[in-house]
């Protein structure tokens, strides 16, 4: 029974996009068990102030990230989920979507009580500067055309913003608004 | 511009669940491509006749499969994807879910269609004895408890299936039809 | 902490229509706890050949058999659930629509292993001449115009029908196909 | 209050395809009501052996045969209106997408129920030679290769078809079930 | 014809909780009407700000509070019901989940009006110290750990909402925005 | 293949409700292509305060303003489109809805990009006095008495609004929030 007895972690958040406080995160619950799943959620949504970038490319983001980093990929899962409106509902969902694991991580009060109630056990991370590295605050950036965003992600994720011409994307979806 | 230059397939398939035949196919596609997306559909159904695994079950098949066969994850993305019932729309929801894609890699007439409808060329594979490597011929092997589809999928994911105990499951599926 | 060690069970069923075996189940169970809530399931659907009566004719169904079996009201719930098309996520949705419970009632299979994945137990009733007692079978002799279905179920169920014209929908629903 | 005055039915239907017993069924209303309204059902649909033309093509196809039979385009409403999977609250979905009716326009049982159970009076057109002008029977002879399905239809609904190749898109529909 | 001849009147609300107001109103009701239907709406949300209580909660709460006050449930009716997000399919909706009602009991002038447009009189209650009683204050004290809210709610009400420690879990989702 | 070679653009818009921008808009795509395609967007939204009028009502002003201004009929249609919530998708399912196109009509930035992404050209019109001609100042003039909104959309519908009685509906909806 050797796949059962993995322990994992699944790891949720919207990564919108990818930063380096995502990154210590993920060092952190890879230091705490032995596989780690990395749930991109709103997966549906792309081409809003909130959440930009699609599923598809935050994958991408997520892999760059990891390869930049030299994480081991063979450790860790990218699943993108959709949402599905009902909180009460959410974990049970979420379990339909990623493999067996163990641990939540998380910091959201909301989502750590979930997990909870869900029955599982939460990893909680340190903060890791979290007022620094805040995605809204680098989709602020962004929109003001304030470069200083590329020094809070990965440097591949940077380029891969500026390959899909991320900032652009951004002022004309806020334009629509 | 190196991320958008890699060219990639995405093959869509069910994986209920995964046989010799889909690691057949993956591994051409590897020889035709830089990277490929393997995209788990009808992610949000489990626990039916015709679809008994969950979606993050198929992603630990695949993943043991293709560890067993030495593929490199590296070249490689494997991302459940939902239903959306509306085959018109159905690749612009797949572009969605998934990275960058070049090709689709089908054999199904609809699917052929619906790709190049899309305006994307398809890369079809060789059958690779389908008449063989069958989901719905295992699913009723399993169900008539044939212990001959061990031979029909990579040993890990029998070994899988049966951690989760997978032919009560879909014995018990049925008896509520 | 009064409210919280009240022991109820869920009993899920479509009841289309209510017969003699629902009541004998509903008896039942009310012997094994202190409160027990009947879940009408695929509460969405009416007006097709399997789902001829609205969620809201089959609570008063519910409810006319209950008085007509001198059943204390005070001790039952009903509660209308629509379908949620994704079966591992069912019992926790379920959760959602009706008051906190430690049993489910079921005799389906996957009813069965469904509350049993998610950690409850499943009080099995016994069969109670299910042959006989069958809305299946009920709603064909409604069709054919066999009169004695009327005995397989509550009398102020049948007058109910009667007054809604039960039969001559579902002849006229069935003409639709 | 000349608008509210003016009097209207709607004619729903899936038309695929447009057949010539639709256009009989068309002209009949508009000799009983100021305005007709077609309502092109399942409008999500396509691609599928029972619905292999979109929304927009059915559009098309009663356009191109109102201009044929030289009907008043000023006097007919063409609207899709897609599913909503709830029978009894149909009638009050189409409400929400048509302009203010009188009537409906139907001979199937249930929808000639859903009507009046919604409070409308039903205009039931002649049969119209219906085991001749059905659509299914002409998805038969296109799947079969019978071109004798053109004579059941205007013949500017046989040309668009031509034009889209609908024989060959329902032939590569079914290859896929 | 007994059971078409009960006079009933549908009560529709979040109950996010349930307050004093709501139980003079359904009193209020009950003077005027054989039956009352209250209907429990957004059933599907919960863990949020405005909608903290899952609807099995809430039908709890209405059902304590009952009794607390001595109305006789043999009159009552409490229904979840999930939101359509069709105001004007809305009415028709609610028909399919409860029994069949001859008034809307509603103070809200959108509720009043979709009442009206499906052909349905309203029922007005007097106000009851709106202001005072009011699900959206109540929330706020309880986020604020004013321990007044208590005496807005009947005393059943408040001890369900401390044996589910409600006030913490309002705080542990604002916490998430 | 007369047909295909017909030249189309589609036009999005709410609608809510038409003015005489609209028609400015309209006019000036009618000079560019051979047919346009009005999409009423959000279909399946009414009674809000951002979307006051059912689809259906919708389509009722579109069609009286175009026969005030002589417009040709035979050269539009006019096609509700429900919402998809998914922007990436939208132009592909905006395409199953109405009858084949070459351009889009938009001046929103977003909307440009989605038909840019999706491979359309995208035909910009002149802004027509856009401060004056706003949907959303027409509504607050409606909400706040003001009749000079009247001036800003054709006679045909300002009659229209006044006969569903529009200002006292749009005042109702305000009052629910």
């Amino acid at each position: 029974m050797v796949w059962n007895d993995v322990i994992r972690a699944v790891y949720p958040g919207r990564f919108q996009p990818v930063h380096l406080g995502h990154i210590e995160v993920i060092k952190w619950a890879l230091d705490k068990v032995d596989e780690l799943i990395v749930a991109v959620g709103t997966a549906q949504e792309s081409h809003t102030v909130v959440n930009p970038f699609t599923a598809g490319e935050r994958v991408v983001m997520l892999r760059l990230a990891m390869e930049e980093f030299g994480l081991d990929m063979r450790r860790i899962y990218i699943i993108p989920v959709p949402d599905i409106l009902m909180n009460s509902v959410w974990v049970s969902y979420l379990q339909l979507y990623v493999p067996k694991f163990r641990y939540g991580v998380a910091r959201n009060p909301l989502v750590v009580r979930l997990f909870k109630e869900a029955g599982y056990e939460v990893l909680t991370p340190p903060p890791y500067e979290r007022d620094r590295y805040s995605s809204t605050k680098i989709r602020r950036m962004m929109l003001a055309g304030d470069p200083s965003w590329r020094k809070l992600v990965p440097s591949s994720v940077a380029r891969f913003i500026d390959e899909v011409d991320g900032e652009r994307r951004l002022r004309e979806v806020l334009g629509s608004d």
